[in-house]
């Protein structure tokens, strides 16, 4: 079974992408409902709580897992990793090969939460690909409330503003590619591509999910499960949102409190 | 001591008032920073994490406890109440008391968290106090992570469009008193007034300290002790912003794994 999990939602998006993938594969996916968004705190409660649902991943059965969440991906894999007997893949490695591969001019624009923009880890990764590659990031705090809230539609006037303000640097160093290094930001495709007209725009998450299926041989009945640890009222709406046709996966609520490792 | 706390910084403005008010009294905040915001998550997990809170504050021997956020108040003060020995105030009493007081026409606007809002708290407590008042309440979702995210000056332009749209209806019905009803719009007090001219602003935090105050005679040292969940990059401006002249207070760490009830 494959583990799949992300600070709230958003990792719906590569979840869809598996499942298109590896039709027959086992999914487990997690969404920290009840804390999310990690991207605003620190990197010592990241790696806490990314590591409490890798240990209920992991008590589940799963044998592969994929943070799909780019917070956890950029501040926390490497100390995770050392404590973790399956593979543990990120967001990160997948969506800068992308996005190498896809820049003409080598201006690369790198959009994510402000823990990950903090972490330097994309111009380092992009840097070690392409030498000559030009990294201009912007940290967008906003901009997962405003998924998680419903704020997607393409004529959403705050929606556009926020997104206007944060490629402002990114539009003005003429990035021709933009790596969307949140896996809540696929859903604003058409806003992002409204203000940045003609840059290729790079799915990390949907990179990292077909990463993760051409290393997997997995074969199973292609179960579908999405845990959470809060359920709200508006949870299946955001996941109708996020999750493409996973409207029929079993969905149940587990808290993660007993998976803590207690200080 | 006397406990006051939040989901995040938003209750800084009720401890300022308290500080104000007395000046010898001895002052404990606890800000929730690992887990804020509360306001779009279920009842179950807003009243567990609360309680997670007060044991705590219980634990350093605090006599008397403010719930100074919104969200509490609302959704899990009759729960918590039951299980706790000191007397335990939230936000919404003192704020309808005042609000009643300040209409002329009877017309009161609510502008809440999700959770809040769809409690009916505001308006059942108001009706009950003036009989024949219209309220017209509305949920804010973007509010806390526009103040947390400092997005609070008075020429923010995505603010100003997130409050002229949450006021919407409440404008259209003509509300000549507007009740803040979550510890952290005060901060945008300048963005209420230019979006609703002429109306009253209710600062609930700000209420609910006086009516602690007045039942207070608590004489202490003086100190105020700032305690969060997590301590992120941001915090100090975040305190400054919320928190008036609180800069000399002693800020430290805590987690409330070991306060949570396992289940």
């Amino acid at each position: 079974m494959i583990g799949v999990f992300d600070s709230g939602l958003g990792g719906l998006t590569a979840l869809a992408e598996l499942r298109r993938l590896l039709p027959d594969a086992d999914l487990l996916y997690f969404g920290d409902t009840a804390r999310v968004p990690y991207g605003s705190r620190s990197n010592a409660i990241i790696t806490r709580y990314a590591q409490d649902i890798i240990n209920y991943l992991l008590g589940r059965g799963c044998d592969r897992i994929l943070a799909a969440c780019g917070t956890v991906s950029t501040v926390a894999l490497p100390a995770l990793r050392k404590n973790c007997p399956v593979p543990l893949s990120g967001i990160v490695e997948a969506a800068c090969d992308a996005a190498c591969r896809a820049t003409k001019s080598g201006r690369i624009g790198v959009v994510a939460t402000a823990a990950s923009i903090r972490s330097g880890v994309y111009p380092r990764e992009i840097g070690a690909r392409l030498s000559g590659a030009e990294v201009t990031q912007n940290a967008c705090p906003l901009l997962v409330p405003l998924v998680e809230g419903g704020f997607v539609a393409r004529n959403c006037e705050i929606t556009h503003l926020a997104v206007r303000e944060y490629l402002t640097p990114i539009r003005e160093a003429g990035c021709d590619t933009l790596l969307l290094g949140c896996t809540h930001y696929p859903i604003l495709t058409d806003i992002f591509s409204d203000e940045l007209p003609g840059a290729v725009l790079i799915n990390a998450g949907r990179e990292a999910a077909r990463a993760v299926a051409e290393k997997t041989h997995e074969h199973g009945e292609g179960r579908t499960e999405l845990v959470v640890s809060d359920r709200t009222q508006d949870m299946e709406k955001v996941c109708a949102i996020l999750g493409g046709d996973l409207s029929h996966a079993e969905i149940h609520t587990v808290s993660l409190s007993d998976y803590a490792d207690r200080e």
